[in-house]
């Protein structure tokens, strides 16, 4: 990963004229890139691991293993918000973790968890560094050090039960490497969050990750079969079969633990095969009221497709669901993608099912074209944010859910706190919308905001963002779907939970963490 | 409920001939009942509830709903197993709780259990008192008295959202009752184990209840939207979307918490609409292998039945899934049955969809007759196995789930253990076994054990129950799949959970319990 952005130099590329003349437009920016900082000049706090420290745990994971150097720690000074990315391009000093260690397998891991809850070091854990929530910051919270945890050579499938349905991969596989190792067995996972191309298997736990094809292939957390866990006071090896009534289910206290409980060091996940058929299919709705209840009507009959997404009006008129067309010539209505995979007989009935229901429903054919378009452009986003960061635009997300009858009430909510938030401070603000995560009782909602950077944007998205969450709890939603609590949601999740809730969280953490060392200042508050 | 046996009164009747023919050739026994005893006549332990504190918890729910009577004891003395009933029908003075408080609404609850945690006195939350798990055992557990708080008054429907498709049901609903109040929407829950017509919303939700329509509807576990917990530290209403990724899901902590956790109060559910068409098709395979083979297939294509199931050769040889030809003329092969429920569109397009999948995996159709008997007497094995109890036959089910791939061993390693365990005590042993449960992963498998009974039967059938626990351990499956841990299971809990798990369990029972006065002896070792 590039250090102050998103992804690979590859996939960076200045912005579309057609986009730099909206930008001058609406935002009166020059839509000219700025300048990014060298590497190299960089400064970071200085290292406080103590060297007796650096040395027993590098005799942990091998002296090659422990690295102090610049540039590891600078990549694993937080994740990808826009808040970190703007934090990166400021100047001063970045906070980084005192050391990064590379361990190879799980006993390495509780060796290195033991060592540092005996010696007063915090560790965040670390896949593929793309927290946009800050789960990764190396908050130091009294300790006497912070090191983070790579997992990435924990990059092993090693069980594959093709009859079950069944794999297990290590905690730093990332997506792509999973959908490689799993092919190798005519198998795949099929979850595929923006964050795809970088994050990893661990990480999609510890977050309760949801990707694009949630609706065919479930959440993350739906795909847990079995979960190993490391953990200061011990290892847990959770899940003896599909479902079981043995109790409170433990694998749904350490899925979603960011950290904070222990570090997944392998997921025993639900595989499937490699869809023999792919049919996509693209609708167009009159308006977002329509379009979602149409999407309801389909998820409620059990005839939910792959993929089922619904851009807002906003959204669909700047194209954004259409990476190629971004700014290009507006579009009416709103546009939603279906996507069905499986064997031809369950693409063939599945997708005349949902058709039938979508057309019933006020959706206009708009073949597979659009949803193409959507499917090629799926993991851009990122980049382009990083395009309007350097010049001056300021463009982050957010995500709640909650259930249909709540669904409007709620967007309407936070739509207005963010722009009344933005304006609030003389900027006018862009803000899109889209469901893209469907179940029988409600949706996500995904939330993309465009505005003009003042002179302190942090403190410029801080003010929205507040507004945004408290819109969201005020109104019943929940403060994340499928970017996790890191630190930047921890202030809402006691409404969240409740007190009892938090108490109970805090319960569990002193069992497994008793010195308190893992990911201090994340999800607990 | 009857004291001494399940269900009501008008649902006993005495064996038909041909079972008793049966029985006299396998097992030796007359088919004679035994006389039962009268309930009125049956010595309980003395109540140990000092007048003070029924006075104190009087004021709390109401003088009237504070009972010491010996019918209110004796019924809630325990649940429904095999063991369970047997001490019921044995000599003897039954142990019972010292007396039986029927709360109006969650803040008496709430109230009873502040006021029993200041003053030691355990509390068993009760549902329908359907356990066959040990979970209403009154275990005093060195408190100074035992009451069971019984839930029939938390009985009403209190919201209904029928765009979400969801309700919220007092813990006191049972199964007809969620029915009929939902019937009154249109709408259904479509949750129907075996105990469905005594069994409660809340009583589900603690054990994590998987129903007969599980494959289309989802265990009652995956149902849950919202929870409503009291717990002596205070209340916890959990739940804020349809999916959320704001950490661990309490949820799951708490649904197959058992009451050790707290009392579930009121529960927050998926509903669908009345089904428009139900469609029935049974089938038959040619052996246990082929038919789960089959089930699998159509399961991992996302074209599952509202219902599936497969009876292996022993079970449909003895027509146990049809329940009036128990015994009767012998069938061959393995009998499947399968119900789809939905839209008539829906209905028509799953049902091609699985039957193909189901015919070209090596299945005979047999039509829709043995599935509506199937459905006729789903509820009727229960009634069956106390007439089999009074005419000297040891009758008692278990269950466990594992992945497909090691569904066969595990069967086989089940099927032995309690064969050798009884044949070990010199009585020949019928092991019968369905699937009822089916997942992507993998399925349950429900035995159903008959034996003639020994003279000290329940000492006869803890050695089989052992032989069979240890063995599913052993081979890898889930000490129970949906009849909960409870007393019975509790030995396993480390098995199944671990020792770090366990730890993890009791920290969290000290955080909402730390008089340690909910349910004791179950669940946690």
């Amino acid at each position: 990963m590039v250090w102050d952005a998103w992804g690979v130099p590859s996939g960076h590329a200045p912005l579309p004229d057609k986009i730099r003349t909206l930008l001058t437009q609406v935002f009166g920016v020059s839509g000219e890139p700025v300048a990014r900082r060298d590497e190299g000049g960089v400064p970071l706090s200085e290292s406080a691991l103590k060297s007796e420290h650096a040395a027993a745990l590098a005799a942990v994971v091998g002296v090659g293993n422990l690295s102090t150097a610049h540039g590891d720690r600078l990549r694993h000074a937080g994740g990808k918000s826009t808040p970190d990315l703007l934090r990166r391009r400021a100047d001063g000093v970045q906070a980084a973790p005192d050391a990064v260690l590379f361990p190879a397998d799980h006993d390495e891991v509780a060796a290195v968890l033991a060592y540092c809850s005996a010696h007063r070091i915090a560790v965040v854990p670390f896949g593929g560094g793309t927290s946009v929530v800050g789960g990764l910051d190396p908050i130091r919270d009294g300790f006497d050090a912070v090191i983070t945890l790579d997992l990435c050579r924990l990059d092993t499938l090693t069980e594959v039960d093709p009859v079950s349905g069944t794999a297990t991969l290590g905690a730093g596989v990332t997506g792509p490497q999973a959908e490689r190792l799993l092919a190798e067995h005519g198998l795949s996972l099929g979850h595929f969050p923006q964050s795809f191309e970088f994050a990893t298997i661990g990480g999609f736990a510890a977050t309760r990750s949801s990707g694009q094809a949630s609706a065919g292939y479930g959440r993350f957390d739906d795909m847990i079969q079995r979960l190993r866990v490391a953990t200061p006071a011990g290892s847990l090896d959770l899940g003896r079969g599909p479902a079981s009534a043995a109790g409170p289910d433990l694998r749904e206290l350490f899925a979603g633990s960011e950290g904070v409980f222990g570090v997944v060091t392998a997921v025993t996940l639900r595989v499937h095969p490699v869809p023999e058929t792919v049919a996509r299919q693209a609708w167009s709705f009159p308006d977002f009221a329509t379009g979602a209840a149409a999407l309801r009507t389909v998820v409620q009959a059990g005839a939910a497709p792959t993929v089922l997404r619904l851009s807002d009006e906003v959204e669909t008129g700047m194209n954004l669901a259409r990476s190629h067309d971004v700014g290009g010539r507006p579009v009416g209505g709103c546009l939603a993608v279906t996507t069905f995979e499986g064997t031809a007989a369950h693409v063939a009935a599945r997708h005349a099912e949902a058709s039938a229901l979508l057309a019933a429903a006020g959706g206009t054919d708009l073949g597979a074209g659009p949803a193409d378009d959507w499917e090629h452009g799926r993991f851009a986003a990122p980049y382009l944010r990083d395009a309007l960061l350097d010049t001056g635009i300021l463009c982050e997300t957010l995500e709640t859910a909650t259930s249909w009858s709540n669904l409007s009430t709620l967007k309407a909510a936070v739509t207005t706190a963010l722009v009344d938030a933005l304006t609030g401070q003389g900027t006018p603000a862009l803000v899109m919308c889209h469901i893209s995560h469907t179940y029988p009782a409600g949706a996500s909602l995904y939330f993309t905001v465009v505005a003009k950077q003042l002179d302190d944007p942090i403190a410029q998205w801080q003010v929205a963002k507040r507004a945004a969450g408290d819109a969201i709890v005020a109104s019943g939603g929940t403060i994340t779907h499928h970017h996790a609590v890191g630190a930047d949601h921890r202030p809402w999740m006691t409404d969240e939970v409740g007190e009892l809730g938090v108490r109970v969280l805090r319960a569990v953490k002193q069992a497994v963490d008793p010195a308190g060392i893992l990911n201090p200042g994340k999800l607990v508050p």
